[in-house]
């Protein structure tokens, strides 16, 4: 796993903070397949696929709650 | 990406809260699957679908608890 | 989505919540799938499958988890 | 749904908690599926199928965790 | 369901933590197929199926994030 | 279970703590199914699937929020 991919969990804005969620939920994919080629295969199957896509969106889901907790929610604006 | 679409997690009411559930459940998909004749052609699918009706329905709770965490449940209206 | 849906997250009672909870899960897959008929027909086929009901009871415990929180757990009846 | 099922989420042991979660669980599947003899033809099916089971196991899970900050995980004993 | 067999959801350290929260998912799968031969047979067939094993430590993580927060998350050692 | 493989869940910095919610995910399975050879098998299979890699995904979003919380997010860093 490539060094500082993860520096913090405290981002600007909530758009921020969701797009560090999805960075999150592809990590886990990128850990257990780490070839690059075989990832790209699969994604060619799963966006074209309804359940994959919903599955997809709860892993954002439960990472975004995690991150939305960090930041207080952004609160302080 | 578009910009600020999601300014804040901060909505006037618990419907407003939910209708923004929603929209952040999607957001994941639509950036997962990019292509807007793709999304339509996958939704024409999974609206006819049980399962996957439910598990939209899984990802709407779960951004659902985030959202009502960030407005204290509506609590001091 | 019809206004007032969901005036308030607040219920008198712990049996009070769980229906709230149910109403909040039936929720997503209305603004989902607005076709009442459409609807009907899944209802009739995932009620007689013993994996949607158990989806539909994690969507349900998702959603208790939310209300019961805030409620304050219905502490001090 | 039978008034009184749910008085409170307050139990005296961890024990008590989990068979509540129980409780909790299935009585989304009573109020999904209300008729007794469909249920019971249903059950049949899915204790006898692994998947089945273990997604019964995540919804339980799913509530203890609300039982058990409800009653602030019994520490005070 | 035998008694005590849930004594406490506070242990020495996180070890017995996750412990803990496999007995805690082994549990309702227990609870919802009381034959101890046919959750044996079932065994032998989710052991070998890589979604079922996935599964499984679904549930084993919601339980360990209730239990870990029972325990402070064993801060203060 | 090899003692001390968790000696405590508190890390140095949010990429430590997401390759432990990875560990914590793959304990579970190890610990279901403790025959080294079969998990190889089995692994050589759910990597090329991409439901399986996107369920692994969903077990270690749930365990990086349990980890996160209790390091109080490395917000004091």
């Amino acid at each position: 796993m490539s060094d500082n991919w993860l520096e913090s969990l405290i981002t600007n804005t909530p758009e921020d903070g969701y797009a560090m969620a999805i960075k999150l939920s592809r990590m886990a994919v990128k850990l257990t397949q780490p070839n690059a080629d075989k990832r790209e295969e699969l994604r060619s199957v799963y966006e074209r696929d309804a359940d994959a896509l919903i599955a997809v969106s709860q892993v954002v889901a439960t990472h975004f709650q995690t991150i939305a907790k960090a930041n207080n929610y952004w609160r302080q604006r």
